[in-house]
């Protein structure tokens, strides 16, 4: 067995935390046995590695205590004491692909896995045509996304090049209280210029988050989010081809300007996936007949963001509380992600095609809206938008028939470092969508892992200009006046 | 064996198709296992239809496949070569009610569904009072009811006589991508005059929805959503007495004007159940015991609703994704239906009654609230109220006791095409709600398929004033200080 | 058999109420069998009361149509003529907590448990230094929380001593329609002066609420509002050894101001768990290995709040329409509780520590923000906040680093009767959090049922400044540029 030694005592800390167990007179739901109930468990015979002066336990706490009834109660998680040898990639797990987004390094240093995050301040793309300074980590906006594994030994040093203080909670991961990075409460905040050294074992499985947890409202506006992947030891629920991560997040940016407002409350105007608008999102690539799996993280200011996928149904696996038994999953084309949730949705991407995935919040799917604009819908123009336009910037004026159809409005100016309300290139016309949107491309084959361009639709499957003898064969007059039958019949 | 024949091959598109299956190293959860595990299944015996050149089929697909534990999976659905005999009501299905509401016509050409939607301006009164501008289809806000059958090929013809592209996307429903519906990427948006064709097999049942899928934020903020509404070939659950179809929306349709505003984010003031605002809504009629059914669709802008029927518990039983199995259906008062979704509930209609339904969002339960007036509350009036409404219409002022007790506020003056915040005539006095609101009327015995009007409660089933016998045998002193204990009681 | 007898008939009206049964032709699912579905349920042995003129019946209806399939069918529920003798704490349960809070009291009048609410205005203090004028029930905003047993007969007085017209609403609670409370519909509202009766016998358990239903959007947001908890006549689910109660909601008070704002519809500026905004929250107090359950309750305007709970995994075990089925419970770490609507969470506290527990939404742990400052984060201060601050309480004012770093900004001055944006005393800085937010603690021992202080991580569990020789063996150079990983590799 091989064990992790320091001469540091301070490197194992929980080494000295009593193991607890439940009073004989509240028997059953424990977080060991609620961790098993949910999948996250690990093989009682597993490689343990003992921390520091950590004495050997003979057995694994937790699956003795199985929940009543539990049908998925598999094993015991990982005993606060021990932990296991660093988790790798190909061999423990098959690594999450974060659109475009990045991964937080880390080195093995006596069996802990050791990372350095840097809160500091980034120069971020949201799209071609808007940059704006934001706070983030390690030089991105959001952050890296952490990958672990079950059992891991993490520690984590944080260095501040903030002008403010700061901390790190990890959202959803269980570990002592000392270490929840909540400022004033649990730590003292980081000041600017301080390093400090967060560290636990992980013992959970799933999908995670983390953020700065002093000054949120402030700091989360500004982008210091990432999410916290933690891939089980051994397999939970069906295999997975393809496992994505996207947070999902809001910001004010006042057209013009190069900061986000973190005062904003309600009228937020750049809404991003992984930190990009549509159409600066990259796409999802899958080929045609894999199980994918999509992990969305939401720390957005204030809304729940309802994420709709086209051409699908799924079930809804996962929250950042754990894995949801596959006897409460949910089948839905729509998943609702609260503000401070997680929840991951997987499917057989069985049908090929260009399937749009975007928030259904309408306002949402928008860059830079400016909803204070005079509603002229079915106005006769006349001189009226040549007034308005001097007064508000061309490109948002809202014309008489709406604004989808005004002819590649993306393409009209727009002042310094914005970005047009919708738009992006599609195979067929303009795609009327910006902000939380992307696009989910199956493809039957794939070559290479790049995007692999547009969609071409078999024979007949395209929704097109009917012919006249199509028309003539079905009887429809589209001069007719169009007709509906009442909605009520009372008794079929 | 009854088969479909045409002799122009683009009818039946998706037939040349070539059936995927799932490679053998992703065995298990494909979209057709799942269709079969929440329920939605087609027997296999079924009499099939192969349309236009495809291959007889000798089996049905995915009943080979079934989730492997999943103890629902009761037969493969259609499959995507064949579709069945045109379904029909009476036969293969009990049609659903909708209040307020219209349904979208068909025939049957060659065993095929054929429907004709025309997107136009529609003139629609939300409540008696208040009429508005809208876009929408065949004369109607919102769109006619789509109804068909599991198995069905429906071709849709959709006529573009409004003054903007638009296109029609069919939420929630499998289908080939390029009948999907999204402007731009799915096809090329539908000009003004133009008529494109859309068509697929049913291969799913349960409640969709569909929308206009260019320049959304403006289109579905005008009406142009509908619902879509599959049942399936064989019944899926309980056998249902009564089965309602009820669309969420919001509008932002400032008093006196004729437009709806689609640039409005936030303060919506028009919200209505099938397009139509409380006193506009027409009550769910019921024969007590019966099962009962409501469907609630969501296209909103913004808002996740969250709708409580008094008096009962219900299950969910299904969201636009498919039926939720039996083992993962919650109970509840309070179905929060996020936009972009669709929720349907079931309960047994076992308590007679008026029973309230409605948006538990406060301020969805007004018509045209004027929330940015001063707040009045408390104020000793002298001659305040007096000054102020000359500067703010008398109807939306705020009196300084709150606005339900004023006296039949709703009787007071409003402008021209305006309704008032709230009021429609109950049985016993005025009921101070408007917008999402609506009654379900629970009745022992129904004559007709009309409303019953009021329920009159047995003897002794009302709240009412307190006798003073009463009071004197229960000890209540009615103007002694009011009573309460400590709240926080540390161990029982 | 204890017969509960009274000379007056209108004591017990649901008596004359004929029993309904389902037809033959729609078998299965009634509020009766889900409510023994959902666990709500009530030995059939059990003595029982029959009130007034009622039969003997000797039967309890319910138990003989049990659920298809519904492995969780136990019993029936209270029959509606009869009822028991009134649930008393220590025998019948164990009294829920309510932080910051109250409890109804109740008399015994001839085996009904009769209350007495009284309505009328509040001056209700919030946190430390700031107070308003509510309106609420028995001198408590919220109104104190009624606590009773399945099977009691309860009787609720209401006088009315607002100026404005009022009715109580008994939400999610199965009662005959002309006690639902709804003013106008389900019966008069109650003027001024006036005191009316309510009566009905409880035939479920499990967390309702009550509030105003007359004019609610200003009751209601005047805090007229509180919690309706029953306990089951016998247990249902594993032995709960805390239990809390806290209702959310969300007020719009202007700094300096004494009376909340009903009109707001969007900007909320006091955040509260029953009523009190952090640093005014008492801590839920638990000892280590104890099960906690937590009934959260909102009745706030708008807002579905999510409730993230540091340090756990927990289920949602409960919503206002019963229990949710063990095998559908999802683990959360963040409960969503829609407006309209309870949720009820359990877990082991097996994890010691101080662990925040508040709404995630950003701007609902803040007070009195002010969101329509100026961004002038990132801005050089040169003379602009010095010519900003005249312009606006200097309090609120956002610095060029966010507002979390300021110092201790709550001792800075605010106008009369407000508070500042954050801030609490903890144990090692300043806690930057206000508003919907408190500390659940979890102790080894407990002395006494107060507040234990704040927690001592045993050593190594905190999150402190990296020392040289950790820096130096783990190779972290904390001046070197910070490194990340492309996010997307393809195949793992």
């Amino acid at each position: 067995m091989s064990t992790h030694r320091t001469d540091d005592p301070r490197t194992a800390p929980e080494d000295t935390e009593a193991e607890t167990t439940n009073p004989p007179e509240a028997p059953g739901l424990t977080r060991r046995s609620m961790l098993a109930r949910t999948g996250a468990s690990l093989a009682t015979g597993a490689l343990l590695m003992k921390s520091g002066a950590a004495q050997a336990q003979s057995d694994v706490p937790g699956a003795k205590r199985p929940r009543q009834g539990s049908a998925a109660d598999t094993g015991g998680p990982v005993a606060r004491q021990t932990h296991l040898p660093p988790g790798r990639a190909g061999r423990d797990y098959r690594p999450v692909v974060v659109p475009n987004g990045s991964k937080l390094p880390w080195k093995d240093v006596n069996g802990v896995k050791v990372f350095h995050m840097v809160a500091q301040e980034v120069e971020h793309e949201f799209a071609p045509g808007l940059k704006a300074t934001c706070w983030g980590y390690n030089g991105h906006v959001h952050g890296p996304t952490i990958e672990v594994v079950e059992g891991d030994r993490v520690r984590f040093y944080v260095t501040n090049r903030l002008p403010a203080n700061t901390t790190v909670h990890w959202h959803g991961i269980l570990l002592p209280s000392g270490m929840d990075g909540v400022g004033g409460l649990s730590q003292k905040s980081i000041a600017p210029g301080e390093t400090y050294r967060y560290e636990f074992t992980v013992r959970q499985s799933g999908t995670g988050m983390y953020h700065s947890h002093h000054d949120e409202m402030t700091q989360m506006a500004l982008g210091m989010v990432g999410m916290f992947i933690i891939h089980p030891r051994k397999p939970v629920g069906p295999r997975i081809d393809r496992d994505f991560a996207i947070m999902l997040h809001e910001w004010r940016i006042d057209p013009g300007t190069k900061r986000p407002d973190p005062n904003e409350m309600t009228d937020f105007n750049i809404l991003t996936m992984n930190a990009r608008a549509f159409p600066g999102t990259e796409p999802l690539v899958v080929r045609q007949g894999e199980r994918v799996r999509i992990r969305f993280g939401n720390l957005s200011a204030m809304d729940h963001h309802p994420i709709h996928l086209h051409g699908y149904q799924f079930l809804i696996t996962e929250t950042d509380g754990g894995r949801i038994p596959e006897s409460a999953q949910w089948p839905e084309t729509t998943v609702l992600v609260p503000t401070g949730s997680t929840r991951t949705i997987e499917f057989v991407a069985d049908e090929p095609g260009d399937w749009a995935m975007h928030c259904h919040m309408t306002h949402h799917v928008m860059n830079q809206m400016g909803h204070d604009l005079p509603n002229v819908v079915g106005m006769k123009p006349g001189n009226l938008d040549a007034k308005v336009r001097p007064l508000l910037p061309g490109y948002m004026t809202m014309g008489q028939t709406g604004m989808g159809d005004m002819g590649g409005m993306h393409h009209m100016p727009v002042p310094d470092n914005s970005i047009a309300m919708v738009g992006g290139k599609g195979p067929y016309d303009e795609i009327t969508m910006g902000g939380m949107f992307t696009i989910l491309k199956v493809r039957q084959r794939l070559e290479g892992e790049g995007d692999p361009g547009w969609y071409t639709p078999p024979p007949g499957t395209l929704a097109q200009l009917a012919l006249a003898d199509e028309l003539r064969r079905d009887g429809i007059d589209v001069n007719a006046p169009p007709g509906a039958d009442p909605g009520s019949p009372r008794r079929g």
